[in-house]
């Protein structure tokens, strides 16, 4: 069996903590059995990894998530790259041909497909081994999961079943009363978790692309219709099957749902009134927040803003941030993280931008250069290397360096390392970094310093 | 006539804008008639001059707020500073010394003395010129205001008065009935504000110091009785007048009180959704504040830390925020401003200080020597010369400078001048400045930069 988590949605909906390169899923507020704070996207890894499911996983993502989920997931899962965001079926048919070219899977077995960030509880993924076992069955195109219902909810679509499991139609979000209904007959809500064989999908691919090779799937990725999974094969296929799966699962994707599954009434440096009722407040800054005689309020404090809202509003924040077009001041890097504590332009047009950097022990940025950009590091904290042109340095607390514009460069942490980097360019800055190979830096000998 | 504003109170009661070396005297959250924010020092001031009193003007205050006030009010005003904090009476005959000894002012002109921050109309100043005439009449040897009571307050000091304004006694913090029958039999409340001639007070001041000379005052500052001037000197005099002023007179001591004040429901970058009611936000960071369907809130995010208090219960802050030991993350001073961007402490013991600097054009900061703390300088907008160990150094945009400890250095701004300073020290850094005369670094030469 392998696995496809679907990672999407980057999104506003979680501002300030969520931004254009932080989705939902990489916020680390929910608690794992030891108490200590994990995301949504390490919950689900943990889950499947305490389910005891033997299985490869692969993640679909867009490049700007990537860095987090390195950050978050290390080396335990694969990633798998969209050229570009077309929609479920492009993402899901881009794995698979990986999974067929790339890691060799058996054409027989089983792919499992599902959104990264289900909130749920351990025996969702329990039901994979059934899923499997039906698709193996051969009696079914597709197995879905599907969800009991725990009231007739108007939001979600609904899966009709019949005989022995066997879908007999769909209904797409029903008013209250077909939706009581449906669940007399035993619909089930539809949880977007797919199972079929690899060379049923890859047949549909056929389609689509000439070669199904993953990097020919890559190259012609605009060739696969942008459309959802359910539209383009779901609702396509001969023959449909349901496992359904009773047990808690929630959309935590507003600050009102999420602060209903945080174990603490704070996170970060908070301090709350004892008159404060209803209150949650998770805070990334570094200065503390004080909450007095407050009731039911989320408070946010992160790199990007601060968010005060009564919980049941908080589902309305989309146009009140979309329109905030700062660049993020936080970003999770595959090699640690930065902070961005100063970004301003002046009156000529020249920025600058001033960022606390924290790279991880044995962990190396990748080599660069910028065209456009000087840049002033002073290290305050661990050691490291830094490749200048080919030239080594040692890094220690209290060394600084100044790299021009169109000097190669590139760091490594020995110990975490912590540094203010000063830059200033004349010109647009977005952009402004050509990724080099480390392998043109290592035969750096140590230059004078 | 000349003016003595006391300038107390650093304190925590305006969370995260006023800390210990910013008192709340300071923060620009009123405006000007032309709709420039001001703050209660500077809107004191522009009323005495508006009210076209002709007189100089004393600031008696603690060093901590010296840069602030001359930042504020530039040299408009004279500052006396207390050799240590003692209560009203000994500042009070310092301030008085000073007139004498160094303003060489007419021991029979008459002084009053007032509050920095009153909350009030331009007629209160207006009273001023009949205090001075009153005092010039030589029937009282201390001139009080007294405050038309527009309710039976429980918290203020009532002045009884007979025939002829003649003062015939006191009572503080009456019970609502008794405060009733007093505001009946014509009393007033106690403003804080005192005329008298200089002669008088110096006459007082010669039982506690044998010299009374402005620099024997200040060398003998402990001699002077750590009491009130109510309790040493009002109560004790032979004959006391009260003129009365009959308009608004506020505390604006809480963010309560203070936000009533405020014409804009929101200073900085701030977003408020419409259904937010009866709200007020107050942002000095450079990320937005989006505050959503919140009710009776007051909002204050400053370098300090973020609030978010209830307004009724904002008065009650105090314990909540006096144990945040933090050091002040922004402060106003002479030349400029800084900002804290990170302050950290390692493992080691070693410490880290980022800040973002603002000199002003054509100021200078002090020469100055660390002796624990090295420091690197990056330049991010502006012009300006740094001069170290007596060398010149022109200062623009990208510049960087690591000054050593033990190095003299200082900055004047040529143009209004920004930078990033990064300090490093393995031991204490608070208190780790000498200051230094710029003379010795005058005779500077240019040095190869």
């Amino acid at each position: 069996m392998n696995i496809v988590l679907l990672s999407g949605g980057s999104g506003k909906r979680l501002w300030p903590l969520s931004n254009d390169v932080r989705s939902k899923q990489f916020l680390k507020l929910l608690c794992d059995e030891d108490g200590n704070h994990e995301s949504m996207v390490q919950r689900v890894y943990r889950q499947i990894v305490h389910a005891g499911i033997d299985a490869d996983i692969v993640v679909a993502t867009s490049a700007a998530q990537v860095e987090s989920i390195r950050g978050q997931l290390r080396n335990d899962v694969d990633i798998v790259v969209e050229p570009e965001r077309r929609n479920t079926f492009p993402a899901i048919v881009l794995a698979a041909s990986y999974l067929e070219s790339r890691k060799m899977m058996n054409p027989e077995e089983t792919v499992i497909v599902l959104p990264v960030d289900p909130y749920v509880d351990v025996a969702y993924f329990e039901t994979f081994g059934k899923m499997d076992e039906r698709v193996q069955q051969g009696d079914a195109d597709i197995v879905l999961m599907g969800i009991t219902p725990s009231y007739p909810s108007e939001k979600y679509g609904y899966i009709l079943q019949g005989a022995e499991g066997k879908v007999t139609g769909f209904k797409e979000k029903p008013d209250e009363a077909s939706a009581q209904k449906l669940i007399d007959q035993g619909a089930l809500w539809n949880a977007g978790v797919f199972a079929f064989k690899l060379k049923y999908l890859m047949g549909i691919a056929d389609k689509y692309v000439k070669d199904r090779d993953f990097s020919s799937v890559v190259e012609h990725y605009a060739q696969l219709k942008k459309d959802s999974f359910d539209y383009e094969v779901v609702e396509k296929a001969n023959s449909l099957a349901v496992i359904p799966y009773d047990g808690s699962w929630k959309d935590i994707g507003t600050w009102n749902t999420l602060s209903e599954e945080m174990k603490e009434q704070s996170i970060g440096d908070v301090i709350m009134g004892e008159e404060c009722v209803n209150t949650h407040v998770i805070n990334e800054l570094s200065i503390p927040v004080v909450a007095l005689g407050t009731q039911n309020l989320v408070i946010a404090a992160g790199q990007d803003g601060i968010l005060v809202s009564d919980k049941h509003k908080s589902s309305y924040i989309k146009p009140y941030v979309e329109n905030i077009d700062k660049r993020p001041m936080y970003e999770e890097r595959r090699w640690g993280e930065y902070k961005v504590y100063d970004y301003s332009q002046y009156t000529d047009g020249t920025k600058s931008l001033t960022k606390h950097v924290t790279i991880n022990a044995g962990c190396a940025q990748d080599y660069h250069v910028h065209r456009f950009k000087d840049e002033v590091i002073t290290v305050v904290n661990g050691q490291g290397e830094l490749v200048v042109d080919g030239c080594l340095m040692k890094l220690s607390r209290g060394d600084t360096v100044s790299v021009r514009r169109g000097q190669k460069h590139g760091i490594r942490a020995i110990q975490d390392l912590q540094l203010i980097s000063v830059q200033i360019s004349e010109d647009s800055t977005e952009g402004d970094t050509e990724v080099l190979d480390w392998s043109w830096a290592s035969d750096s000998g140590s230059c004078q310093n």
